[in-house]
């Protein structure tokens, strides 16, 4: 199965739970799952960094789902790659070595999502300043 | 592979290591083996009740197959499904977002294992007083 | 100082920052702890159960607050010295020898809330149905 | 004891203890201190951000001595006290209810900075910009 | 995909990201790296011993990339079967029967490993003391 | 309160503790108390490397009193002070910097260990072959 497959059928998997779970009658959860999304909103912090925050939290408690997660949601705010690498080496010397197969997990995710953005880039984005 | 043939080939390795870890000498963990069991038989509390504490215990330590395992064994002894998502909402709140991803997955086991009883269940069963 | 001076500075700190906490005006904050008292309200389970099941996880995540808390809560829901150390128990196989410190403080201070009901019970408590 | 001789009680212990370390002849520890030290300099992220980050990295892990020492940080770096609320946030709901006491003594630690902060402050220090 | 054909894959991967991290200009990621390499040289205490605590370590930490890890170089330091099997008592009596999915994963890469070790053997092996 | 003092009352609590833990009738957990003394006893691994894995895993883990219960062991089976160190650093790299506040009151209970027994050898203590 190719990266790109791997990553949509999780994101498929994902949103079916998801559903099910919000499709339950149980309120604490359903209000659990409200207040998660409400925590990254922008405030007094930024949504960049609150997704930074929300990365490297992630990383120390080793959650490999929550790291792609967060590596995505990263990405879309606009954290940079070396911007990346130094919530990483934060997380790293925090927590340890430990940490290291899921910051290999983390940083093949991140080439991931860096590759479909390249090849979805107009020929000329070379030339674009970010 | 299909979510059955996936259960099938997850039980036929525990069942093969766990032959493999008793087969050896080492009394010490063949104690804890023993020991694990025990821990579930009925007491003053109910198998019932153990096993939801076995299960938000997994659930807050994050580890998928122990909580797999302890939903089938809380589905088997009767837990209903609104009363897993009530063990579940304690796991959440007191784990955090984290334990998301694992809920997830839970959630999926125990769709896998009602999903199966319906199949089992005969035709009339919808007559049946549970 | 005394086991009780303890346990009243203990709460009188947790209420003056819990004030501090909701005093603030963080919402996610604020939905949370409530949330987190909705959490143990009674659903299909009942408090009693609901309150076991916060103990086990604390102790397995080895938090001597929250596992005081809810030793405490347990015991205002009737629970019994012999089903509290079946919790334990289920505590103790899951988390390991590393929850011990946690369990010898948290049936310390079970003896002082034993001890402090037995020092308030009237002459003829004994003949008093629980 | 009063606050700000714990404060001081638990930096002399700090630095002693440090001191002893450090004179101690293995290099893998002296290193990782070392890098520990490096690791929250500015770079891509500026000193305010990382300190964010360690912070918040603190908090889900639960350690008070880290957590302590990272409030520090973020307080001399400038962080504000909504800021530092909405790293609480992230660390709370990521990290469960578990978070709480930590929570409550991060807020007690902070208060204690706040008010050092305002009995050194000149009689009109409320006219002077940040 | 065969066990073999799994560890190869895993191994490829591991190098590959590895090369990945390595080659990004993040100076506290790569000394980390470094670090890591020289905590298990010989010291006072030997190769054997090191590897040992870092498998234990990697066991109650519950990683199951870092305990393969562990494991390989453990076998390749000369660590006999009945001495793994204590090392992993410690770790399953430290951190709990949660620790048993990983042991049963570890116990598979060792039977693994002793089985590519024995396939690779000349006919007479059987004959030559260890 | 003196070092010493501490120690002693930490040592009389836990001794008290431990009767009142092992008098209660639960068998699952007056078991698992005998088979963490079982785990270690020598063995193929002598009682030196069983202590010193126990003394790991209590690192990365976390726990002080664990920490130091197995740190007074490990002097006792004769670990030197620069193999203490070594393990020390496993820890440390494995864990991360979250470790640190424990090695510092891991440093400090061994200075207390060390000192004690200085205080207690006879005039010509430094003349005897260790």
């Amino acid at each position: 199965m190719s990266e790109s497959d791997r990553v949509a059928e999780f994101t498929a998997f994902r949103q079916r739970l998801n559903e099910r779970i919000l499709g339950e009658d149980n309120q604490v959860i359903r209000r659990f799952f409200a207040l998660d999304t409400q925590t990254y909103r922008a405030g007094v912090l930024d949504v960049k960094t609150k997704e930074m925050l929300g990365l490297v939290a992630s990383l120390v408690l080793r959650c490999d789902d929550c790291i792609s997660y967060h590596v995505a949601e990263c990405y879309k705010a606009g954290v940079a790659r070396d911007a990346f690498f130094e919530v990483f080496s934060v997380g790293l010397v925090v927590g340890g070595s430990i940490v290291i197969p899921h910051l290999r997990r983390a940083v093949d995710f991140l080439d991931t999502l860096e590759s479909a953005a390249a090849d979805e880039a107009p020929p000329c984005a070379d030339h674009v300043a970010d």
